[in-house]
């Protein structure tokens, strides 16, 4: 079915052994793997012993890339996040989305609150087919980024900020809420499944 | 920015003297119309007032076509919904889709305590090119569909269903949580928001 | 304390009969009133019984003002709003502070979805001493706009919206969660309290 | 009253020497005695001081059979459940039912965005006098089952997922508002709850 | 599947002419019809197109029983309810429950605050097979019928009480953590639901 | 005010180095102390600073009784709890009744589960001048305690359970819909607060 | 048990008829009568109903005294309330406690953000053997009250208030938070049942 | 913009290297920093590379001046805390007001359960021009505090308290509903943003 895509792994709740041996098994079938929520000692020992494997320490994710990958997008994806804590989150997304075949720009650190960095750049969500947008806190950016395309976005809440954040509950709302009509949510800190939807939007099927 | 889109008026909380000033100078702008949440002595008023609009009860919408409505769309899209429930949001979404220029198809009644619906009908989910997913209660339908296609699922919650339902908050919820990647979710009952994503992802931009 | 101040009067839960009894008292002591909340038959009623009243039928309230207006401030207060439905709780925020003594300006349905109306008119916000922001939804409009001024913020989240927007739930969270310092928050759809708060931030002690 | 039934203890927040005072005095009065959320240190102490004890990795218990388990049951007990993260709940219930007497049968990692694997297995379900169905995230399984079976379906939500998932609450919401009749719910995570609950509806009191 | 089982039809959001279309139906295939959730108007209407039905009103239900209704249990189901205002989801479960071929016994107004009444007519939880245990507020109700019975408990919460019970979400809390094993839980007012589901643990296959 | 009374501290977020502060200079004023919420490191650290003082393990408090207890109530207060993972606040409110000069019972383990634990013990109840009743999970003990005595009643909901136990929200909310006239709540976990408000309630002020 | 008290029946989801049935059996069986809840058409019926009544509009209660009450209270009770709207709920306080036979104090509209009219009438407080305190929005009177006084405080949270107060929620959780050790709570406007408690307190058993 | 003010790092999710890279670069661009959030090894390793910082515990921040601190206010911030536990947050709104160039006063430990502590003190509440309240638990303080001035007052709720303080929702709740006018409230903790809005409202622009 998703014949070329990488498999994904989510790494959080796994043991090394049990990494290990899922890898293991993918890597035989001959795929291309993506580990996800990998980080500190699980992602050393899992290096060593995929020492092919590459580690993406700001996505906080291993990839092992046995087949060249082949770009089946009609455009570019944008991934665009509001704050420097935002972007283990937005890494994700970038790296899975350029795993899965796709040309990926970025555009970091460009927060409602500074909204002239955001404008400046607003050439790159012009050559986009689909923004991604990465925020927490208040979550305001996917609607400020959805005025200003006719793209499809897709709203990635983060678990960044206290108090009456709740953990992405705030960002959460306010993306669900957006006055920009686009604009669809993924869960909480869910920068691969930002990337994955958008890919399979951006998919070229002629 | 919008070019040969219907203007869209959110009709819940607006009265018919707003209404109606509103939809006026939008058709003295050349524009078509879509007016939703208009049901009862409004929809009555209204359709009193502009003779040549359509009244869609299904939808609880009110469109003015005066331009003819050019495919603008890839490919199709398709709208499923769970229980008769929830028929008033998905009509919306396929109003507004047809609206906005897309060859929209229909699939409603086939919640996941019957399976067998869906199943029977699965070819109508290998024609789409993107698929919406309208589901109350437990929120159940868009996990199962996004499991079965690799297409851009867009989940939309309804507040149909009683006591731990929360108007909505289960389905909402349970969509977020999806274990079925490419879904991506929009506000409980927003079927207009959820047809206008679907609408910018299946455009036809070549 | 409060001299000068109009006497202000909560009429949500108040019948026409206790409304008349604290209005006349209040005129007999020599105050000038603002009744807030007031409109329907409740309104009507009054503004028989006080045909001195001046009735704000945006603001839904009620004024008798026997005594000049001073003004007392430093500067003007600005009232931003970011959809026609959050027009009452905004022109209650108006009203208020006019009749602290306040010198008003507003600057309405300038949402974040659609920047360029907020941005072309900048030099309203850089004249203004104190800015109150009125937002439902998800709340966007007073992060971008404390980005955009280096004076006191207040937020006022209104309870428009639908679904997870859960009345004002949504936008609260956003606001007290804004990116932007100097943003502080009152209570949802309290238009009297942020312009309340705004005329003491406002008020000329030299 | 719990004839034959293993005494149980909840080990959760018990101190070893806690275990090992309740444990000696079941052991005494020659009860078999299943402890429950027991793992790391505290499981490998009390499996030095109770060398008869047998350890269940997987279910996160350990249990002391000293009597033989007779079927007490009319049919069998089917346990399904969704991700593999869901294995420990599943498995305490797996354990739990066998030592209450029963036949049981286990299904896992069939959740409903691989509906074809569940499929497969259906004669499965329509061998089973009960199924308890384990899943967390969107919690959609039981409504799965529940539509293609006629027997009690005992829902159990896990805690597992991230973000909007809430540690549980998504699932359980999702399970108490299932579209499929006969679907009863315990706690999160509450496998025990589950099969205990199981034990008794499955019961030959002929 | 469900063999000489009522056709059931949730009542609440329909209007009289999406009733009497389906009951129609229903009756022309030669089943018997319950109708839940019908009371005032309504009901009244239906009563009159449908002269062969029955209206309980305690259990603001609707039936037409063609067939005669044949038991299909192994023992009797207990219907316990706790105060005067939660009889109607009692009546729904005992209603539901007699019509799906099951001997129904009912102990109404025993709540724990005059636990005389329950402990007093004990000999009625002995004799049952299933017992389904209805409770607002606190609802502490199932546990203790749990502490005294050997059998599957369901409980059902009900939206009674007010303030901090938020309209049944106390009682429903209170039921997912009971301290006695083998209790079960439905949605809250959900009298049908835990009576299908009593109904499947009580059938007789053999 | 306080007088006779031991001053108490609140251990919880407090260093060593600010407890023997505090301590000392109560001691030196000649008060009677009590510090709660302490426990492992800091407890012992702080038996060895005041060798005076006595370590109450169970109710992870430490008190310095300098001066005789004298008792200054009218009656006696009986200390209730339903599981043994409650005794820690159960034992909080015994201590603390005890050293503001109160006679003290208590009842242990005495959960709804198993009624007749209570009933058989039902002497004490009608002995007490006041009941403080400690529960986790659903929080039923107190209506059923309520129920059998013509005495105030105060509840203390526990953290103790887990999944919708909602770390004693669940059980705070049954309390404050508890059916029981006479009852009334503390904060989860405030064994501390239920013993004050006792001894004030049982003082005898002739 | 309750010798002498007045039966007392929550009027809220009855109806006229049930009402009748109710109050004519208990003044048949000789009792006292109170009914709470009661307003509107239900009020002037049964007042008709039962000419010997007496209707408490403040209070939203009727009452029917056939038998003298006799003081049976130690002290004092004293009703404290912070703004007018809780004035229904702080006269339910009042009324319940004088029936139930206790010399009972009013103390109106003593809000903290008036602190100077609660401190010049200090006496009151000090007179008292058990506060009630009634108070919405935030809910902070209780902690100034219970600060003041050395006797037990039973603290009352109502609904008033809108936006961020929840129906009562913000004053429940003030309360239950409150830093003034001796204050108890009981549910949202539940001015009865603090007057229950009060009443229990209040009593003489000498 | 921000001209003279120091810049602000918010120090709790970043690295000692991440931190380190940030402030070099403030420091040679020549500004003032201060970074909040800071304690334990990061704050030690971080004051060993920077010898010039000062670290102020009680805040948990830490401040590089190189330029001299102007005052640019017109008046005195007041800072007024409730419990020795809200410290921390106090002591970071003081910080940052001074150097923001503000004259600051303190008034800590001044809860609402001994009132006679800020009574006393009362002349420092009519010298300032702003007074900011920093409460936990129910954060009842702005209330009073907001009763007893006609300046503008910023509430702080802090995460203070256990159980029903909900890590600061109740106290946020709380001020969110003052019912004295003019109080704003910020995030939960928020010492720093209730420091920089007071900074801009005290800001002399003469
Ligand atoms: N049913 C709907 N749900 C959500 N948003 C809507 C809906 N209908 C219209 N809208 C949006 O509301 C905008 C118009 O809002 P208004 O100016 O208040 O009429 C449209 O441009 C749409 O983006
Ligand atoms: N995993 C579990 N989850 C919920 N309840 C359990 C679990 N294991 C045991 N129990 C219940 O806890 C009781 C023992 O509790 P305790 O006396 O605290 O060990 C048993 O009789 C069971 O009813
Ligand atoms: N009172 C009720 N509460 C919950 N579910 C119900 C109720 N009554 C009927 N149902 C379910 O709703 C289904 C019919 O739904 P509908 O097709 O919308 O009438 C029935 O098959 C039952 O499973
Ligand atoms: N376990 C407890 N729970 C709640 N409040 C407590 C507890 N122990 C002491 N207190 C209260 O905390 C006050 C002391 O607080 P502190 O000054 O922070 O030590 C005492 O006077 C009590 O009112
Ligand atoms: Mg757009
Ligand atoms: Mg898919
Ligand atoms: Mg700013
Ligand atoms: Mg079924
Ligand atoms: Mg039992
Ligand atoms: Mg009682
Ligand atoms: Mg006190
Ligand atoms: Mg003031």
């Amino acid at each position: 079915l998703r014949q070329g895509f990488p498999e994904v792994i989510y790494g959080q709740s796994k043991t090394v052994a049990q990494m290990q041996a899922i890898m293991t098994a993918l890597i035989n079938k001959g795929s291309n793997v993506l580990a996800t929520r990998v980080y500190g000692a699980k992602a050393r020992k899992l290096k060593e012993l995929f020492p092919e494997a590459q580690y993406h320490p700001e996505a906080r994710a291993l990839s092992i890339e046995k087949n060249p990958i082949v770009n089946r997008g009609r455009g570019k994806i944008l991934v665009v996040c509001a704050g420097t804590s935002d972007i283990p989150v937005a890494a994700e997304a970038v790296l899975t989305a350029r795993l899965m075949g796709n040309e990926v720009e970025q555009l970091f650190d460009v927060g409602v609150a500074g909204l002239h960095r955001l404008l400046s750049r607003r050439h790159l969500l012009s050559e986009a087919s689909v923004v991604i947008v990465v925020a927490g806190m208040e979550g305001a950016l996917p609607s400020v980024v959805g005025g200003l395309v006719d793209k499809p976005v897709i709203a990635v809440p983060t678990s960044i900020g206290y108090g009456a954040a709740f953990n992405g509950v705030a960002a959460l709302l306010g993306m669900l809420n957006s006055c920009a009509a686009g604009v669809t949510v993924v869960n909480i800190d869910n920068g691969f499944g930002a990337a994955y939807a958008a890919s399979l939007i951006n998919r070229d099927r002629a």
